[in-house]
């Protein structure tokens, strides 16, 4: 039965991620393949082309349409890889396909290190107050006065909740200003806290109430909805902070709100509950809040680090090795 | 000769610089010495204290009032070591003490990694174009598209316009991201960049045109006023960023405005050429433009490593040896 290999990606998408002659790599990779503009199809036609390519391997992206739970049986029954671009997976694959054995990969924890770098801006405009700073010199006209009360991440206490990628491509970044570094996660052996060289706090409560800076990068799942609760929040010490760039649904937003607007905690925010924020939510118009929009990872200029990443694992595939991070049913189930 | 020191400050002052028993280790080191009010002279009542007291060392801060040129010679002869815990002191000290043999240290590069803190700030936040976010989060209801784009600093070309402290204290900061990291300065021996493992740009003209991120940290002469212009500006490559945390006057404001207004460089400032940055300056609303209000150093937490810094001085004069950092002439007329 013929098979042609399948990338099918946006135009923005096969600019930004497959740079620099990475698309020419891809191509070679998994020839014979086809490039096709994930933006023309409609539900019909995205149907009929897989059908009639009948890939082995399928190289996709945000764009993408939902691969039907049939997929392998009737329509693609050559299909072996999907190689997806960009996080969640979702959305693009049902969970029939990985239960029938269909190798599944994202971009995993090549972006990491950018979701790290939001970390650590979102912490050092915190103790800089670059909200209200921005709010403050570009709307009001305003300046420091003798008051101004300006902090540094050096020698913070820094707990991390949370110990996955994103944590470990953090600890290289803090360490120049800081060895006061702890973490508080369940079901990581002690064995790699000592790997990395960081302390794990006793509990929660602890890594909450007895840091600075508090960086939540802890994977959500229905046991962890709205675990940064109000008691935890207001256990930061006063002139502490709270960033967020993992999950919004991690914490109890109505709380984060009531304790920010007392001004005695910092907050850095990347993710929300509902996104995008609402345009009527309470933290926007809250100062002592930095808002971004989602953008922690990968920045657009790192989405060849994803591509490396892919081509990496096409390699492997095409050569019979086992492929790196590859989606299990468990990681599938405590994706967002 | 009766003679009482004299430490001179305000109150403020006391509580951030001298915090955690440091007022008491400096009435030790000393000693017999008098604390007072900064803030509770008039000019005849401060000359009056001076020539009462007739202090060997001085510790003074921002509020002291100026020494007069005559100081040692008719007012206080036995003053010998001015110890001025902030940084510029060319308000409280004249020339003339400094010719007379004075003393005279000041906190010096007991804070420039928190400068270089704050240039590393403007760098992420530059690339993630955190005040054009800022203000459409919390001011106009918004959230990225499917054009938005971010930068990340990973992997990037830095350029560092000067190497003194700050930029010395800037490389540990910036080396977890990139080693792409390169310097221009003049009167400075190779052997300190082969230290540093930095290298040498071979002008100013390539050190804007070859990097992404070009950050400001050169000292202000006179023949470095407006150094900056609108041609170095416009040579950094398009998406990159400029940062200025040395001194305003070193770069040709309107012309910076002018290629910051066009949207293809990100700026990142915190200090300008007329200091508090007027109400109407064309700076404030340009999105493209983080900017602090001369915050950059040191944070008021970290005030206490510029006391630290006085104390060893002290304790230094005290015991006859060298002080560390000392003004010298050379410095003095350098300094702003």
């Amino acid at each position: 039965m013929q098979s042609t290999n399948l990338i099918v990606l946006s135009q923005i998408e096969i600019e930004t991620f497959l740079v620099e002659g990475r698309l020419e790599r891809l191509r070679e990779l998994i020839a014979p393949c086809r490039v096709v503009d994930a933006e023309s199809f409609t539900d019909a036609s995205w149907l009929e082309l897989l059908k009639e390519a009948n890939p082995k391997i399928l190289v996709a992206g945000w764009k993408t349409k939902p691969l039907p739970a049939n997929a392998c049986a009737e329509i693609a029954p050559a299909l072996k890889y999907i190689c997806y671009l960009p996080g969640s997976i979702r959305k693009l694959v049902p969970r029939e396909l990985i239960e029938q054995g269909v190798t599944v990969t994202n971009w995993s924890s090549s972006i990491s290190r950018t979701v790290a770098e939001c970390a650590l801006l979102l912490s050092l405009a915190c103790m800089r107050r670059v909200a209200y700073w921005s709010h403050q010199m570009h709307d009001q006209g305003g300046w420091k006065d003798v008051k101004t009360v300006t902090q540094s991440l050096f020698d913070r206490r820094v707990g991390i909740h949370g110990f996955g990628a994103v944590a470990k491509a953090l600890l290289p970044l803090l360490r120049p200003f800081t060895d006061k570094i702890s973490t508080y996660t369940e079901g990581v052996p002690e064995s790699v806290f000592k790997e990395y060289g960081i302390r794990q706090e006793t509990s929660l409560e602890r890594l909450f109430a007895e840091n600075d800076v508090v960086i939540e990068l802890e994977a959500l799942t229905p046991e962890r909805e709205k675990i940064v609760d109000e008691k935890l929040l207001r256990s930061i010490p006063a002139g502490g902070a709270f960033v967020n760039v993992a999950r919004g649904a991690l914490v109890d937003e109505d709380a984060l709100f009531r304790v920010a607007q007392e001004g005695r905690l910092q907050v850095g925010l990347d993710v929300y509950t509902v996104e995008p924020l609402p345009a009527d939510h309470p933290f926007r118009g809250c100062r002592n809040i930095v808002l971004l929009p989602h953008l922690g990872g990968p920045s657009t200029d790192r989405r060849r680090d994803a591509a490396d990443h892919s081509l990496e694992n096409l390699r492997r595939f095409q050569s019979g090795e086992p492929v790196l991070q590859p989606i299990t049913l468990e990681i599938y189930d405590r994706s967002t």
